[in-house]
């Protein structure tokens, strides 16, 4: 493959105030993935922000679509879009929100027209996204959804758990994978919105991504209860009994391989985990602390079910550390290492 | 300090078809801890299970509450209570549920007559003990609460965390421990139990123990958001602001050391444990996965705020397992050391 052939992945660099464009000038000074990465932002800013991080790095400005040259170590090639007021590291302005979503738009219109075989994102801010004016904003996930005019789409986080693979006894599969069966609700909003149809839904993204886009032909999906202990029998709660349960049966009849529903805590065990390919978590915070103590500031985001390859870094805009250079790439350098796996499987498949 | 002046650890044996009579089988085989380890059981349960797992242990029967002898590998002196019906490894019985609620009655009683310095429990199987008609029957945590005559309780897992602390940017605490602010609950009931003079209690409780059983000085304590992102400003969610953070203000005043409340999937990684003694997590299972993938087979339930030492492991009966010599005495093995350790600081304090 000639390095004109390396697929392009576009960079949405993200909220301006927060780490997102300096994270894209620091993987720009690095030597460059099997990739070529164009960031989509404004190529003062991330001029700017380079040397406010004391970082020698050459902002080049392509026509938005055009085809970028090959990765080279210190050159960041960009799709231009204009911020809509000045901004300052750290501090959030409500006028820089359609900035924002027009990053977005480009990248998805670049992917749907063949300019870049993927994209990934770095952080956005939500809050100051709903504040001008956005009511019904809920992240990168769902607007990618409607953007592309799916139904439903899977929230997956993966990285490599170092901890348990080092142990002589351990002879499962390196990577962490934990799925979502719900993300970005209120906590008591939860149990009424794990239905069988959503579960269904969310269970044959991931099934068929798994083998689409990760090259597992026959992909073991470990799945949590909702409630402690997987409801304990319905001492604590009747949806695996009402919902849960049913629904993985129907699933497995259709072909799936499906482990549970699990008591959580001790789904992610080495017992558990070393047979299994990816886990769907009911909820947020029953997934990702353990995904993200596992990751330590190596994951990624992956968005599954779009027509389009998509990963995110795992953390937010940071705005206390924007503009100091303080902030990990590791994510960022994880998200687009997959979004690269992504692209070349889904091109063999 | 002689041999005959090592504290008595009294060991509930627990439900008697599933792991926990072989477990204590297991320890009494091995190098004796630091103190005086005695069974409360059924003798004849214990000499059967050690003999179908092949280990050569001597039971030695003591009257109730009769002090032990100095801890030796290979016995495994036991305070006597018989079983109600015979027993099947991996068959439950709800004739033998009054036996296991027996051994923690024995338990407590020797702990409170002095006999005891802290008690230790194997798993016990709440669905048995509730279908034996004890309907209101939570858990081993909610039945010592109860009979100690306390209000509150804190349930808090530790372990120690190898991954992060391998790194060499880790200067903190090896120890993870996570406490509960809500246990045994559907999810659906968890945000409205979540209320502010519960996490006055529970907090109060923990830093009091924290110095006082595990002798640190100005305990920092990490609170967990309830809702995903901590409620993300009120957009995914109101009880961060309408309950959690008025909570913890309060409680600063008071002189506690609170940070939060913090995203759950962000709180579990190596710049925010590093300086933590503690964390408190909202539900089970958002705080658990965690601190079990962490643990690694090696974590131990502490119950806190009982006028007892009561430490357990972190697993349940394993009746697929029961009988076969199998089971992993890791947890067993850190709930004794732990429950050694916070008797030897409760003597200092």
């Amino acid at each position: 493959m000639s390095d004109t052939d390396l697929p392009v992945i576009a960079l949405t660099t993200g909220e301006p105030a927060g780490i997102g464009p300096e994270l894209a000038v620091m993987m720009a000074g690095e030597a460059p993935p099997q990739a070529r990465v164009v960031a989509v932002g404004d190529p003062a800013l991330l001029e700017e922000r380079a040397h406010a991080i004391g970082r020698s790095v050459t902002v080049r400005t392509l026509s938005p679509g055009e085809a970028p040259p090959p990765p080279r170590a210190g050159v960041l090639p960009v799709w231009p879009v204009s911020l809509r007021a000045p901004c300052q590291a750290g501090t959030l302005d409500t006028r820089n929100a359609a900035y924002v979503l027009d990053t977005l738009a480009m990248a998805v219109d670049a992917c749907q027209a063949g300019e870049a075989a993927g994209m990934v994102t770095a952080p956005l801010h939500k809050g100051v996204i709903i504040e001008a004016g956005h009511a019904d904003f809920r992240g990168h996930t769902e607007y990618l959804r409607d953007a592309c005019g799916v139904d439903e789409v899977v929230m997956m986080l993966a990285t490599e758990h170092a901890l348990h693979t080092a142990s002589p006894s351990w002879h499962g599969s390196t990577a962490l994978r934990v799925a979502l069966a719900t993300t970005h609700l209120p906590l008591r909003e939860v149990s009424d919105a794990v239905t069988g149809p959503r579960l269904t839904r969310i269970l044959r993204i991931l099934d068929a991504e798994l083998r689409h886009r990760f090259g597992i032909l026959s992909p073991r999906i470990l799945v949590c209860g909702l409630n402690p202990h997987a409801g304990e029998g319905g001492h604590l709660g009747r949806e695996e009994l009402d919902v849960i349960i049913p629904t993985l049966e129907a699933l497995r009849d259709e072909g799936l391989t499906l482990d549970g529903p699990l008591p959580a805590d001790t789904l992610f065990t080495p017992h558990h985990l070393a047979r299994a390919d990816a886990v769907l978590a009911m909820y947020h915070d029953q997934g990702l602390p353990v995904l993200k103590y596992a990751g330590f500031g190596r994951a990624a985001n992956i968005t599954l079910g779009l027509p389009l390859v998509r990963t995110s870094v795992d953390h937010g805009t940071a705005l206390d550390l924007a503009g100091r250079g303080e902030a990990d790439p590791g994510s960022l350098s994880a998200a687009v290492t997959q979004a690269i796996g992504m692209v070349r499987r889904g091109e063999l498949a």
